[in-house]
């Protein structure tokens, strides 16, 4: 970490703060300029405040030189690291194709959806129990029974499953669910995180709507920093100020992702993009990209008119759009 | 709720739409022109899933006529909500001085500051006890013995405390704190809005960094639907591109939430600009934009040269910064 | 359009408004409901001005239920505009391969780079004569002469050539430049769009690093509503809080755009990441999203071991990218 | 300027790139840790294109110690410049009360609001002659007309005058016009601020919609680099997620413009916030951040019952708003 000292600080407040980082196990290396004095901090800086250091009179800067994430940075762990979950593997080479209904409506529903997805393509299958939802007065989920219906459909298919956790007091309900997810909303439920690291599960961690790629590996390093090491990380759109799409899908994210981490990265352009005109494009740009997964809404509904053309495909759209998604990984692997 | 249709949707799809809507408990008026077809929905709309509404193929746009929140609505409430903690009341004309140190750090440390506020004219003190951190090793808070120290420093200056919660399971501990802060992070943790709504606690409730002021209201909302009134919303900066300032503090927020809601709306500068220069200039700022009250980071500790600066304010500062307070609360009146 | 009244409204109020509207030429369909009225506006709507009806007191809010632009909207427009520049056609079907150095820093170095990206594939040269910085101090290009410069490059390669253009006063150094680019921050620079629109020349439209998409549509129409309907759409990333990326590459751009428009539409990934090691994934990304072409810095200089690694590949690293991007452009067409 | 190298950089790179920086009239000095090696660039660094270093395979990051403005920067120009335009100073204690309708509408529209402004206490008076608008299609402006019915309401009033500037080629219609404008859309027309840079005009310079305060201090560097010191920064919105104002009023802009900078800032809350409702908040709460002055659009119009509510004020709101700012000019300064 270097500090740049502004100008005019003097000897005594510089060497105030040079005994204040001492204080915390750090070595200090002064280099004084003419114009400015720079300060290479050395050791453990991932337990220095950057921002309260940022935020001194006498500091004009502060730059890390490392990433303050270690247990998921690349450069301590060279290799891929593979997530499996019943079935399937995630990172390293192996694709997710994880697809199936926003929401888990009753047994049929989630039966038929899981048979579909998994002809057409699917290793994983998808649905909400436990909704976050804006308004106390929308559709909430299932809930405990939705779970339950996964769990059938999961003996009915042999796909694994994914479902969201919103609160850690329901974990025991989870023991049978292949894959954990943590939505946006909670990237950043700290006390959450750190209760998924101690079980060995896998984990899909979704992307905040307006966090930085570092804070999402801050984020994943809660978890592995407990203990557990099977984390997926997840690009679902970000909030800018264009309107024409829900969010804004950012998909420079999975390379970047992939260089500063070893963990498999994967992309969600239904809820990024909120209409199904755009799932395919999106999800081909995602597999181009090199994602090492895709989550895709699908649902099975013949009698719902309406349904046709929301942000879910159907069955045989996502059957089409897997075979593309299968060539392209050809061309870019 | 209005729904405007695509042109080339056919009457088939129009009747099934309309079908749909009607199953929902809608009455639905329907104003043929000749390019577009309109839906004016009417009823309890604040169930409608506009999302899913608007992601239909067939539908160009969804617009809500009414707000989706009900009980923070000042149109249904149109007398200032008055929150009492202890001896501080906030709103309706009261406004709230809320000062003290960004961490609970030691016994001395907490009663200092909180005499040193009260001199200077603070109504409630701050201090964190649990502190969300991005980094996982980065200092978290003295938790449960922070808390007992603000209690002690309740004791000894009689000013009621706020400071935040992070986890449901942590609430007994907060028995006898006047204000339970929600951060920023967890401001869409719904499940622990709905516990806290639960008690008849006041609830000091942050902005996200990236959440839009009706997303603000809606999670008030929350909190008001399972009976608890005593909610303050608090603006402390959105997270944009500019970079010299840790947020963009967004003042138009104070007026703008004052219009749509009866609840009280206070400021925290501290936080938003990250640092100790921008904290008057702003707080003054937000208390000309008709805020009901300031939080405000103060700490006092002679022997620590390096904190000179940081985003906290020395109590002499904050005492020249509440008087200039009190004068534009005069002018703006 | 649709105008929604706000509650409260009086007859008055509301006469006033419809006879303003009437005067614009507009005829006004009213829809008076239980708690809201609505106005539907019809007549030609694209010269009302939005702003200022969503600012009257008495106006809940404003929506319009068709776009604003007319001549580049796909609607009355159905078929692909393809835009013949020299040898090289763009959209329809028809890929650009646009490549070529950010500047042009001599004759020697935009020779070679033009045979050598012509060799790997281009279809189309680009390179920099007039360059906008942010500071004054820095290059601000070769200017007229670098324009010579590429006028040389093309007569040796036979490649069209692409540059920008800062200022309509040097338009007359254009006249054998086959596409004149509009930059990212003079998107909206309206006198220049109209001189532009007078011409028959095709011109590459970057968009803005805030606007929206319908503001790059906005300002298409400036220069088409001028005359000239050779125009080519080009995203090239859009300023978020990320700061990994240079920019926020926006690839679902590419969707909405050409459901909107007939327009053609590229994407520059070399701009929007910033960083070499981002450009191919990028790349082939905005391929498999549908783009009608990419737009890439490439360089040259074998003597400047320092420029390996900027945001411009070699010729060998884009000879390669073009093959896969090749491969791509079979699977999703 | 500092640039740290990555992990694994040769020391043959590291030459390469230390002679070229050398070629670059800079001294380079090396300061090489165990992890890092890190070196300091000292001399004219303002001409470094530090998007270019820090686009380099071998650069983990560059990072700027000293600011890339000059001559705007307060270090070299610690007392705040005063702006003269006729009869009224900005900046340096100075306060300016800019007031006037968003455009120009007629001779007795102008004069009589020039009249009521100046009563009410405007020293200066503010009417759009060319309007940059979105749409071709919407009303442009009365252009050159415009301009002379400004010329007479100056002459009938005494007040300056101050109107935006599109195109150079208009600027001889500006001779006579007190302050120009420069638009948000225009902040980055590089061409345009090199030309005004050359008149000794003092230059209104207004902040794009998405750009950082570093940006537009080097937008106001262009034009003091050109011999014209009499620039006024202006802050009027940025753009962000939020959609209850049209944009983001950024009123720490204030302060940090003020620290880094001598030229005098100013906030326009009128098109910040788009709605009148938030004027005299916002224009009160501008006044205690400590700006040094306002633009604020007002209308007369008593004919015009719809303008009640748009973003302009009657005379009466304004003369009111007016009587407040100068009480907390009292209290801040």
């Amino acid at each position: 970490m270097i500090a740049v000292l502004k100008q005019g600080t003097t000897q005594t407040q510089t060497e105030h703060l040079i005994q204040w980082l001492k204080d915390r196990n750090l070595d200090v290396h002064i280099s004084q300029g003419k114009e400015v004095t720079i300060l290479g901090l050395i050791g453990d800086t991932s337990r220095v405040d950057m921002e309260l250091l940022s935020s001194l009179d006498i500091v004009e800067s502060v730059k890390r030189v490392s990433e303050p994430f270690k247990q998921v940075n690349r450069t301590f762990h060279p290799l891929d690291t593979v997530v499996e979950a019943g079935s399937a593997k995630i990172g390293g080479g192996h694709f997710a194709m994880i697809a199936g209904p926003c929401s888990v409506e009753s047994e049929d529903q989630i039966i038929q959806v899981a048979s579909a997805v998994k002809d057409a393509g699917a290793t994983i299958l998808r649905g909400g129990a436990f909704k976050p939802r804006t308004s106390p007065y929308a559709f909430q989920g299932m809930k405990d029974e939705g779970i339950l219906l996964l769990l059938k459909a999961k003996a009915a298919t042999g796909l694994p499953i994914v479902t969201e956790i919103m609160n850690i007091s329901t974990l025991d309900l989870f023991a049978d669910v292949d894959i954990i997810q943590v939505g946006a909303r909670n990237m950043q439920n700290f006390d959450l995180l750190k209760e998924l690291g101690k079980t060995k599960k896998p984990i899909l961690l979704k992307r905040g709507l307006a966090n930085t790629l570092q804070e999402l590996l801050m984020s994943a390093e809660y978890i592995l920093s407990e203990g557990n090491e099977n984390v997926i990380l997840c690009e679902r759109g970000i909030r800018t100020f264009e309107t024409y799409t829900r969010n804004t899908l950012d998909l420079s994210a999975v390379s970047v992702l992939q260089d500063l981490s070893h963990l498999p990265v994967i992309v969600d352009p239904s809820h990024a993009t909120g209409k199904a005109r755009l799932v395919p494009p999106m999800a081909l740009a995602a597999t181009a990209a090199g994602a090492d997964g895709l989550m895709i809404e699908v649902h099975n509904n013949p009698s719902c008119a309406l349904c046709d053309g929301a942000q879910s495909l159907t069955p045989e759209q996502f059957a089409e759009l897997n075979q593309k998604v299968q060539q392209i990984r050809e061309v870019v692997k």
